[in-house]
């Protein structure tokens, strides 16, 4: 937390910097000396709240130079992805909270329309802000309050644009009438690592030296001898890059897609930058200016190890030297590595064993089978559907497919588990990791659709693990089915207990366990939190109230004889899962009930139906009732001598 | 139908086809011929039983070409979309059976691994073939099992190439370990026009005439002077190929993601493809021929009007003259150009309304609203997510965008929905064409999913009119209001109503409405369906038996004020929908009841939760019993007097 007298003393620019109102009085040459104070600003505020720290560290001077030159919040910036645009919230009047970045009731870790009319557009899935900026510049230009004067400007990161979203908006671009701009912050850098042959296709006119040096040296030259001018502007930007093709012998992949191209230039030469953005920003039709840049840029700890600092958690600002919270040898494991494990054993048992990650080897722990079988681990990039296609081609010739994707962004593949999996039976497994309320990255990365969705696919199996015995069980017995696409969705972090390491045994699909019985209650849970579950039970116990804990392990197929058995003893059901109430398992008991001549009533516990911004995770569980406090209070309610039916 | 003396009689080459060995018999100098009865046959079969023409006609010396130089079903051929695969249906052991072609118990339009092993992949949505490919190319490389020698090939259209699923198929082509072989069959034209700046791009390709008589030139020279032979193999080719890049000053889009390309050719010199083919099938890495071909090919009236003859009903074989049904002028109008005519409305009287179809302005009836109004209709291409994004960055400048999108092809936006619109409530409409049973178009068709994925989004409210005016009344509405999401879905094809335009009305968001009172039994019915539903009840009380009968129109929100009476007045609720029990209707009804004090009891009618194949649309309804006749006879099981709950 930093204080107003703390940041007028060491940010003497940044402190006078309100809104962009207030930078565009600066004079151009103070510009590296704001770019200097907001990368020392986020180094301090972030040592202490963690946060994403390299993307934002290496967008410091686009940052700058986008809202020196634009005329902000008239002008729209879509940051593509969010996680870069830490110096934009800092710069637009969010200077003072950014301290509550990413905490329950502050600022979101990613752009909000909901959050200040800076922020354009929702920003926390990959490769939109092409569709969704050239929506905007079309927009600006269409009908009797056409502003044909708004600037649309998209920054876009060099992961982000190896997307199929991203190439359908650049395939768009260049068919209406349109003023987009695209920057392409080029960091040689996904997450974890570059992937695919546009990345490559960008590092090779990259590091072009030959023709970097000529194109500079040229350009210098025109500037010097003022042929760069507002005449001009453009035209030299053009010649350079038409040399360039001649030079390095290769035409450019965005100019054949109708879409003017310039660069690359160094991303880090602020004014150089407001002298491009400038020059560039009234050219007509849709044209994109590669930056080169560096992650991390400018805390040496970050730029040697930019993965690692993709999210580094606490630190500290002067040594770099990473916090970790005090654990002990016997700490649960985190259901990731322990899925990563367990992936390894089954590979080494079984050569059809193939592992598949888009663009999050270290956040999923499919590394470790990266590590182990380099030739059997296929990271695709920011390509989910890509991922699920190519699974369900490798299934068809016999390999036997993990893919492990975070839940919210599995979204994006929906219609290809549907059509390229499920409707031919191909065994391919789901390992769907950060299922659930994800906690700091909120609304967009909650992963609380996924059981709903994954149920509406005929003949998919749907499981999720109450811990990480079970997490690997459910692997075994879809690795040992190996008919049929299996889903198996746990949540982001640590298991629940001291010794992840099982004999693996195959389990019954579609059925359910009795974890405790009791009287008038029966609480039926689903996955990890069936924990929370088992404590609120406990806590009942002590208090002389017996309530039925059921894990069902299964969502589809349902446990249809449990869930008779427990209609038939307890007047209330409480379904308990983590993720939205509308489809999943309370809806699933809901039918069978409905459908069924019984007198037991259903509470449906879970997320509610609508939107959830970010908090530490028992934070949102609390504010859902699903942890242990509401599920007790609810059952509570239920056991009260005057509560009726609704 | 045409019988097998016939066959012999008239097809003398294909008569002797019974599988692509006996093809391999033949010289090569018979292809020609091959073709020449392949083209007749289908013009033959599909003039009497329709399907998809203009497409499978177009792609005949692919198709042969392929299965002459590959050894399928061991090599594998992977269609995209699969609407060009006719001719491979015929000679893959079919062409007896290709009468039932799209009919209930017949083959299916598309290729399917279910019936046949010489198809590879489900294809019915677009773009999926290079990702599918590449993971049976991959696979084929791996392991003890390993088949270096197999073939893989994708052949893909053109309007499927700009989808972001092959850009990401194409994106992740180099970086692993394969020899897939792309054949992009180029006929200039996607179902009704070619869109996005790729398609100008290789029309650029195509047409560019002095470097096609040179290349020609060239490759006649060297083969005429044996200069192509295998140890040559492939270096013309490339040697061709950047002579292009000389003389044309471009490069190529698919060398700069390392992906060898070769032409165009012209892909209706089936001797050539068979050269071709033969020349590149075993160079190592991933390749992509260009091929140019000519849309319904061989017939005229298709060539004409590929547009129309992309399926185009049943027709003349001799004249090329379509033979439309019956109708008179009372009929009703589709669903389809209700929509499109009450669009204009809307847009006549308001500039913020805009149109945006993904590839479909004739399937959807977008193209009422592209010629009145052009400057603000979109068509994206096969470009469903981008679709839905650029809706948001449109609504987001205060446009009010109305999205036509076939309902099972929506299922690839899901995500956008969610992440690009819900999240920042934006008011986007979602008019969801082919919602329910599509009928002989099958499995990949059926939009059976909508519903139950729309329910999950929050804040989405999700519609379906029972008629013409509710479909008029709800766009009415979801304009009006102007302020988040809306789904309107309806089935494709004929409304109910003699008169189709009534004067629009605002309908209550979430407020559904008695059609009939009755006794026992409630009928709640959501959409088109209804009109099932009416009639079962009408037949009902023709015997005496009184029927409720609720039309829903909202399933979200759901009016949960009916349902309550409903549920207090009956014993029985049948929810009807035409979609999936899983998550639908039937879902929310279900929730209500369960969590309520009521002795109701419900019973889903719906498609169950399994694919489903073609068939006419009552052929299934009545397969899935939500015909008139299934649903009278589940109310008569229900009433019966020693009917008991379940």
């Amino acid at each position: 937390m930093t204080t107003n007298e703390y940041i007028k003393e060491h940010f003497p620019l940044l402190s006078q910097i309100d809104s962009p109102a207030d930078l565009k009085k600066l004079p151009v040459d103070d510009l590296p000396a704001v770019c200097d104070e907001l990368r020392r600003f986020m180094i301090h505020e972030l040592s202490g709240n963690p946060g994403h720290f390299a993307s934002s560290m290496g967008a410091v001077e686009i940052v700058v130079a986008l809202h020196y030159v634009m005329d902000t919040p008239h002008d729209r910036i879509v940051w593509d992805v969010g996680h870069q645009a830490y110096a934009h919230k800092i710069l637009t009047g969010r200077r003072d909270r950014f301290h509550t970045n990413r905490k329950q009731g502050g600022l979101s870790g990613f752009p909000n329309p909901m959050e200040s009319e800076y922020d354009t557009f929702i920003a926390g899935h990959a490769s939109n802000s092409i569709s969704a900026a050239l929506g905007m510049s079309v927009a600006s230009k269409m009908g009797d309050n056409a502003d044909a004067n708004r600037h649309v400007v998209a920054v876009i990161g060099d992961a982000s644009i190896g997307g199929g979203l991203a190439f359908e908006g650049i395939n768009n671009a260049a068919i209406h009438d349109n003023n987009l701009m695209i920057v392409l912050n080029d960091n040689d850098m996904s997450i974890d690592r570059p992937v695919g042959a546009l990345g490559e296709y960008m590092t090779r006119l990259s590091t072009s030296k030959r023709y970097n040096n000529l194109r500079y040296k040229t350009y210098n030259f025109m500037r010097r001898h003022r042929m760069i001018g507002d005449s001009g502007k453009g035209i030299v930007l053009r010649f350079n890059n038409a040399m360039k093709s001649l030079l390095t012998g290769q035409q450019n992949i965005f100019e054949g897609l109708n879409i003017r191209y310039f660069g690359p230039f160094d991303g880090h030469d602020v004014k150089s930058l407001v002298k491009i953005f400038n020059e560039v920003k009234d050219m007509t039709g849709p044209k994109m200016l590669h930056l080169h840049t560096k992650k991390g840029k400018g805390f040496e700890p970050a730029e040697k190890d930019p993965t690692t600092w993709h999210a580094p958690g606490k630190f500290d600002e002067n040594t770099g030297e990473r916090i970790k919270g005090v654990s002990s040898p016997d700490d649960p494991l985190k259901y990731q590595d322990v899925m990563g494990k367990t992936l390894v054993e089954l590979a080494t048992a079984d050569e059809r064993v193939v592992g598949i990650t888009a663009a999050m080897p270290g956040g999923t722990s499919m590394s470790f089978m990266q590590e182990e079988f380099p030739g059997r681990t296929f990271d695709v990039g920011i390509s989910e559907g890509h991922a699920v296609t190519f699974a369900g081609g490798l299934a068809k010739e016999g390999k036997l497919p993990f893919v492990a994707i975070y839940s919210s962004f599995l979204q994006r593949a929906y219609d290809h588990i549907i059509h390229d999996v499920a409707i031919a039976r191909l065994p391919v497994t789901f390992v769907i990791d950060r299922g659930g309320l994800v906690g700091e990255d909120g609304v967009t990365h909650h992963g609380l659709f996924d059981l709903a969705y994954m149920r509406t696919v005929p003949g998919m199996v749907v499981a999720a693990p109450i811990n990480e015995h079970w997490l690997r069980n459910l692997m075994y017995t879809a690795h040992r089915r190996a008919e049929g696409p299996v889903a198996i969705r746990y949540p982001r972090g640590k298991g629940v207990l001291a010794r992840w390491h099982n004999t693996m045994e195959e389990v019954e699909v579609g059925r359910g366990r009795c974890l405790t019985r009791g009287d008038d209650v029966a609480i039926l849970s689903l996955g990890h939190i069936g924990n929370n579950a088992a404590r609120a039970v406990e806590s009942l116990a002590a208090e002389g109230i017996k309530v039925g804990h059921y894990d069902m392990v299964f969502l589809k197929p349902l446990d249809e004889v449990l869930v008779a058995e427990v209609a038939a003893q307890y007047r209330w059901i409480v379904t308990v899962e983590d993720g939205t109430t509308v489809g999943g398992l309370g809806s699933a008991v809901a039918e069978w009930l409905a459908s069924h001549d019984t007198a037991c009533r259903l509470v449906k516990m879970g997320v509610p139906d609508t939107f959830i911004d970010q908090g530490t995770v028992p934070q949102l569980q609390a504010a859902c009732h699903i942890d242990p406090a509401g599920i007790v209070a609810q059952v509570k309610q239920l056991i009260t001598p005057n509560s009726s039916k609704q």
